[in-house]
């Protein structure tokens, strides 16, 4: 017997039919002999609809009161789905986020999951009762209902998942694992069996939107093994797990798992910045303090002038920001002027296997470079490499480095 | 300063327009100087979609998760309605029927308030916070979501005026006040200033559909002056008061306060019943067992046979079911036949002001007479007396009498 943890996003979850789909399953693992939570999101649309009126309500509304009207979404799909279990015989019953409690930090709208209370719901499961947990949610000191933030049911999952000590948290959402590259562009692309955390996360961070980053950071963190697959059909998925339980076939392991893409990038250059100790500090400091996250980063060698240009990227919905920010601090910095381009893409290629092996780089810039595709900046980490390229070579490259590692389908 | 209690209705909060109209009429109230604790429906169509959902769900669903799930329809409102008031400059906060809390008993979706801790509330609304609680809703033994049945939000905002001994309940609706009969059937129909609680029960358990008759219940024992009133006029309400309010004025009450109608009746005769001791509880017990609720009976003089005939009235949509169980009931009874009929209304005339003065029947029974209405049964209470004719008279019936009893608006 082992015990599980499922969830289903707004897509599954999206009426009474779909509802009766998810019911399906569980009962499924129920009669495998597991003690299983489920943990749902709103059905889909639902959460929009309700940002929507808080906005109509006010453009800076309080997030207290946003808590407590988004968190409605989630109410109402958990007691439908415990009604759903009921009618197939599954004892069942929900659990909303200040009943169990969820205790979250008290950052309304993005609040951080600091415990979860599970004496009622481990008596309750051991029973033979399905709890049905609304995602999303919980409750800060002062009684005062939470939300995570968008896609947090996911986050909200695995510390469901850690807090049982659940042997597996799937999580089943429209698409059915992790694949590749994106198999709109590649269609050979082939669903991975298995990944790593680091790996999900940096596939995450460069746009593979299968699992909100902060779950797959928490699952790390408490080694929780995630597998995400489909809730429409019964394909096996993918699982996303530590690095030891690749074990004696890390041999086998690919070099890379997977290329990815991120089209939301912009690129701003600073053009003659004094070549001086602390002329970055005054460039950076103020766009942290503005909350934009600076991605890329390029300092080009000193010209004779005794200048440097300064070549870094920052998400596309953050340029205007970005300039003004750097508009108001051009005294302090003392550039000449600013030059911006938001046609570009940043390609990553990412695999545990190549912290062992050279020249992953190298094949990178070769197959970009034998198509013309100029490389407008670099970074690199551990198990990462990632380059700034023009944003109308997105699908050319995705393509050439998919081939290039070898990991184009039979 | 005075401490009033608001309630909105369905209607007065369906979407963030009109959220803000009721929330310009709390500012209104807390200008002048009052302590404002508002008590919100659920947008209009809201709860029935979400009971919707539960149906198709289930048609037999486990009342405490149907009570999760319609709660958020209220849960919604009152957050986007504090989220409205902070933004015209009002310090406002939801109190969710958990956190109050609002006590109830465990009968899920009729649930009984027993009581309300207002220690908190209190003290914000000392700090001059709007409270703004979800109506339908509290909280049972055991930590789970209930609520109070179709209608409810009415009966919490007179227990959220009682706990907090206020001075006024204010119940906004789509109409705006009591008249003396209905508008749509005599135009010239006046808006009552006062009715007493006795008189609001009558005429609200003989159709005139203003107040949920547990919160005149309610209001009546704990003595909570409501005002009902229209968020879309500026016109003045009814107050529904206790009878000592109309003090030395009492001479000037009118004789009748109202004519009320009721057409959701049907008549069944139960026809040569024996005439033996036992012979009537053979007949209402089975009825009452079925939780049918019998309303007019009218027992004729028994025939030379020893039998006689039974008539009386139930709710028609109890028709098939009282005929169901009145057949199974036959031998223990001894009837010869059911004759049914539910082509009948019920034609009521309310006052106080008849404890005091004879003769009120009779013209009651002359004017209808005058008219060629046939009467089929009479039930009579202190303040009441009823008529039973036949469906179609309705509308005559009711402007005749309205006239008879001069309320006719000059």
């Amino acid at each position: 017997m082992a015990r599980i943890v499922m969830k289903f996003g707004g897509t599954s979850m999206a009426g009474i039919e779909r509802i009766r789909n998810v019911a399906t399953r569980v009962k499924r693992e129920v009669e495998a002999g597991n003690e299983v939570a489920v943990v749902v999101s709103a059905m889909a649309g639902e959460t929009d609809r309700l940002v929507g009126f808080c906005r109509e309500a006010s453009p800076l509304h309080d997030p207290r009161e946003y808590d407590v009207v988004v968190a409605a979404g989630e109410q109402v799909t958990s007691g439908l789905l415990a009604i759903v279990l009921q009618a197939m015989g599954l004892p069942a019953r929900s659990w909303l986020g200040w009943q169990l409690p969820i205790h979250t930090s008290d950052a309304h709208s993005s609040a951080r999951i600091l415990g979860i209370e599970t004496e009622a719901i481990r008596a309750s499961m051991a029973k033979g009762e399905v709890a049905v947990i609304p995602g999303f949610q919980g409750l800060a000191e002062g009684n005062r209902v939470t939300t995570l933030g968008r896609g947090g049911s996911d986050t909200s999952a695995v510390a469901v998942a850690a807090a049982l000590r659940a042997d597996r948290c799937d999580i089943y959402t429209d698409v059915d694992g992790v694949y590749t590259t994106d198999p709109r562009i590649v269609p050979r692309a082939r669903k991975l069996e298995r990944v790593t955390y680091e790996e999900m996360l940096e596939l995450a961070s460069v746009g593979a939107k299968v699992l909100q980053t902060r779950s797959v950071e928490l699952a790390m963190k408490e080694k929780v093994r995630v597998q995400v697959l489909s809730s429409f059909n019964d394909a096996p998925g993918t699982f996303v797990v530590d690095e030891d339980e690749f074990g004696e076939e890390a041999v086998e392991h690919q070099l890379i798992t997977g290329v990815a893409y991120n089209r939301n990038e912009a690129k701003i250059t600073v053009v003659e910045v004094p070549d001086r100790p602390g002329a970055v500090g005054s460039l950076f400091g103020p766009l942290a303090e503005a909350n934009v996250n600076v991605d890329m980063i390029v300092q080009n060698i000193a010209h004779d002038t005794g200048n440097t240009d300064v070549t870094f990227t920052v998400p596309r919905t953050d340029l205007p920001k970005s300039l003004d920010v750097l508009e108001k601090a051009r005294g302090d910095i003392g550039y000449s002027r600013l030059i911006t381009d938001d046609n570009v893409a940043k390609i990553s290629v990412v695999g545990v296997g190549m912290r062992s092996h050279a020249g992953v780089a190298q094949t990178m810039f070769q197959a970009l470079g034998s198509r013309g595709i100029n490389i407008q900046a670099i970074t690199t980490s551990e198990i990462k490499v990632s380059v700034l390229i023009a944003e109308e070579y997105t699908e050319l490259a995705v393509r050439v480095l998919h081939t290039a590692y070898g990991l184009d389908a039979a």
